[in-house]
């Protein structure tokens, strides 16, 4: 007889066998593990969570959704690397609205023969990534699919209800700043698509870009420093790629924006990527999704603020690429000439 | 060129051709008249929803999913029908909390070729069925895939946090109640996958099982009379069958529980129906799940507000069938004889 109790290391053994009560019993003693925070008053088991909301701090949710062959691919990545990359994906956006992650939850559709190791691998993933970022995992869901495995991931934050970065708030003259560097999870996945795992492994410079593609990391700290300080008007993360960013945060703040070519910071090793491939590096960072990195709009006077937010956001830096304009077309300006800017990534394309 | 705007209605268009953006921009035209909640301060539209929870309240949070050709099947159900089912299943989990719900969070993944007529009916059916019970739809996501239908659910909700009703707090000699009929669901369920939708409808006696099967209704006032009197030691809802929902509550709490056989409140419809499959109506009723019925311990000095808080929750009934026990067992007593109590119904099974 298998053996679904939550230590078992059985090969054979599927989530299906094992029946959800089976799974959720596995979810709560790997995330036993992890310090359950004073805001969670009542996490996985019964039919809600309950979660206590800072006083004077409002909720801020977010859903975002991994789903097999569609954002990932089970032949490129472990389960445990989605299982991370979902979390830090919905994350992110609570990272572009400046709030402070509390919890998470999960609802996965898994294949009927999905192998219990790669269960596990994938909860950790999960457990790891929330805590890494102070969220708890308080719930979910789980069923089974005829197709392939989906992570749906909540999130749940808080913040001060006036320190809230919206889309919505850019005014014309605000300077637009974009952290880290584009493109690098474009490279990664190009490469991947060209190559597969075996083959972008080798190549030294591609390390950084396949990271970038597998493992985003959501700039939690430097949303809430930026947010603290009031230092921008508007932000948004960099989920479908750099135009999409300004593109929405300009129709949002009903203006227009444009964008510097020679200042946009494409990463070194896609820019060669790119350029081995043939593509132009500046409009495969710009229109390429997955950065993962936060787009600003900063009022001029808030400038100082700004830098002085992002100085304590732990090795971030900060580039400015633009401003937003009272004319609502969205340029790229280049050494000589001024371009329409390109579409964004969109993954339902 | 194929018209995407909100108001097309354009029979060949599907959801992959008109692409996110448009999407969002249809759901917000369709939300858009259903009031917003003043608790929802920021909705669709930006990285994440924000929302205020009362002063006092605690937030309570669930996740439900619909899966199809797991939950439903689109030749058996209307799109419309499957957008109101997917939030009264995830609703019924802050009915059984005893939450006010205050918004949801929609995760969908749609098939490629999913029509944007359907789409539009499956958003109406979840945007009324939200509005429904108080709640707005305040965000999302969206996501193709190469699978079927999905319909993630986050329910937000708030309560006083000395007012929630968890599994856990039943004690020795509590009385169980049910509310309602149980086995309505499975009965209709089972007829059509017995004749199909076409075979059944000619049934009369079936019209009620097919729609608690097909549109259940979240007992959310229910359980907030019962939560707001004190009135229950514990409660879920009968998602997984009355079976599980007594095991469970028996478990979470420590102790056993005896159910009357006699007593239970078979719909006598589903009671014909099983009968007529050669079933045993009673461990049909008790393992069948989708009740959506709400199963709450009272301590006996607390049965007068119960039943005071039953009558003030708009033309429900509910049935005494049993009680919480020191022994761990579970019991179901017959005229002459006790059994052990059925398993539950799975989804993942």
């Amino acid at each position: 007889m298998t053996d679904f109790s939550p230590n078992t290391t059985d090969r054979a053994a599927t989530v299906s066998s094992a029946g959800e009560r089976a799974l959720i019993q596995r979810i709560r003693a790997r995330s036993g593990t992890s310090p359950r925070a004073p805001w969670v008053t009542l996490g996985i088991g019964d039919d809600g969570s309950v979660m206590a909301v800072p006083r004077g701090e409002v909720l801020v949710s977010s859903v975002d959704a991994l789903v097999e062959d569609v954002h990932f691919r089970l032949d490129w990545s472990t389960p445990h690397s989605v299982g991370r990359k979902a979390i830090a994906v919905s994350l992110s956006d609570l990272a572009a609205m400046g709030a402070a992650p509390r919890a998470v939850l999960v609802s996965l559709t898994l294949p009927a023969g999905f192998p219990l190791a790669d269960f596990d691998a994938l909860v950790d993933g999960l457990v790891e990534e929330a805590g890494r970022h102070g969220a708890t995992l308080a719930g979910g869901n789980i069923a089974t699919s005829p197709g392939g495995l989906a992570v749906h991931v909540t999130s749940l934050g808080s913040a001060h209800p006036r320190r809230i970065l919206t889309r919505a708030g850019g005014r014309p003259g605000d300077e637009l700043f974009v952290t880290g560097t584009i493109g690098a999870a474009t490279a990664g996945l190009g490469a991947l698509m060209q190559a597969g795992p075996a083959g972008t492994r080798a190549i030294a410079d591609l390390a950084e870009c396949l990271a970038r593609y597998e493992t985003p990391s959501p700039l939690i700290r430097c949303g809430q420093r930026v947010a603290g300080q009031r230092a921008a008007s508007a932000c948004m993360d960099l989920s479908d790629g750099l135009a999409d960013a300004a593109r929405q945060i300009a129709q949002a703040s009903g203006m227009g924006a444009c964008l510097d070519a020679a200042q946009l910071p494409v990463h070194p090793g896609a820019r060669r990527w790119f350029e081995a491939a043939g593509l132009d590096p500046v409009a495969a960072a710009l229109s390429g999704g997955e950065d993962y990195e936060l787009l600003f709009a900063v009022p001029r006077r808030r400038r100082r603020g700004f830098f002085a937010a992002i100085a304590r956001s732990g090795g971030i830096s900060a580039t400015r690429i633009g401003e937003l304009t009272t004319a609502p077309a969205l340029v790229l300006r280049q050494s000589d000439h001024n371009l329409e800017l390109p579409a964004g990534y969109s993954h339902l394309g």
